[in-house]
């Protein structure tokens, strides 16, 4: 049963200190392409800009909306769910997930509870003081050898995933593929074979006496392909076609 | 059992008439922080460039080794499986994936398969003739209201995907916490709640003949931290000092 897309109203995105304004814009366009809108900057170097708007393509309803604040603390004063994100090598540990499972939390918290995911600085990310006074630290496990993600792209990940968990809680994951064709029932594609093999007769390139393996190459090939109506009756058309030769 | 991270030798990514060499360099750094190295570019707008360099960031070396064609055509002539993403508004109908189940595609292909990622323009994506030409088509579901992905944000997108499908091939995901302190045993928590009832009671907050509902309260809240040693050591310490007190 398709029930509605849960709605990101209750997330916030928090960028602490972002020096360069064009993350700032790339990072709107990231979130309202996934559907989030609520954007909240620490002391960002220079905001508003030129730059951000342009990096922001369409989305700079998210810039026009966002809130400046001056700490970290402000950020997230009222929110019940503070998570950071992390590049994974703190002195003490501290409660980690991967973007999926930080997805599956972040949607399974309580009605009113009100979430950040916090982005830290270009060079710099989050300090230990900023990341202790997180619930959950989340990790986006690049390679190792060369791991950090440009700001932009860290919250185009968070993002997707917020949005796929959403999706697959609705109902809408997988993809169903719209075919404009309905599929061959498996009698269309038995009577094909039928007309293939006569056709391959009548040309002389298959003799029944001496078959091999020839149609049952071809029968595993047709079943992979899985055709519908139209590409059958397309199929049967050329057959008639090489009948009516020699 | 560990097994051991599948790489992505045989997945190139190709990007066809990229206008904006900083996405050529975006696209790079995503592509390698994900562990991808293989880039092709169909008739690039500006390539080398300095642009492209600065917003690659350390991933410079993709962009070095980086193939330079004239035509779809070419960059993919040697391939087994070409993936193209689409904004899922084909006239005919294609086999269309989530970039989830891309993933999975891709990382099933037999051994000797090459594997081609391609994206298309920044403002006009892939042309029918180049779709029609891919054997899967990849849709990143965005938001309807705003679904146009920046071209490195849909390059990070899959490139992740890719990924997170290896890492949990290799049992690697989800990510396992290190933590530094053995949890507690549910007997040292058994022993640390008699002790707070104890101190509780010493300090004159608790009533054990009228105990209402506070230490099934706190043994609930307990229960939710799933304390370690050295927390239950804290803890313990605190109350021993309030003990002594009165």
């Amino acid at each position: 049963m398709q029930k509605t897309l849960q709605n990101f109203d209750h997330v916030r995105v928090v960028l602490v200190n972002t020096t360069q304004p064009g993350n700032i814009g790339g990072a709107a366009r990231a979130m309202m392409n996934m559907g989030l809108s609520r954007l909240y900057l620490v002391q960002p170097e220079v905001f508003p800009s030129d730059r951000a708007v342009w990096r922001a393509a369409g989305a700079s309803s998210v810039l026009d909306s966002a809130i400046v604040v001056d700490s970290f603390d402000e950020a997230v004063s009222d929110c019940h769910l503070v998570v950071g994100t992390s590049a994974r090598e703190r002195r003490i540990p501290w409660p980690l997930v991967d973007p999926r499972e930080c997805s599956a939390r972040i949607l399974k918290e309580p009605e009113q509870s009100e979430v950040a995911l916090v982005f830290g600085r270009e060079h710099s990310g989050l300090t230990n003081d900023e990341l202790q006074k997180c619930h959950l630290h989340v990790h986006i496990p690049s390679n190792p050898e060369y791991s950090s993600l440009n700001l932009c792209a860290a919250v185009q990940v968070l993002a997707y995933e917020l949005r796929m968990h959403a999706l697959n809680l609705a109902g809408e994951l997988p993809i169903r593929e719209e075919w404009d064709e309905p599929l061959a029932p498996n009698k269309s594609v038995d009577l094909m074979m039928e007309h293939l093999e006569r056709a391959m007769t009548h040309s002389g390139f298959h003799d029944p006496e001496n078959p091999r393996q020839t149609m049952t190459r071809l029968r595993r090939m047709i079943n992979r392909i899985r055709p519908d109506e139209s590409e059958i009756q397309i199929l049967r058309g050329f057959l008639s076609s090489t009948e009516k030769n020699r």
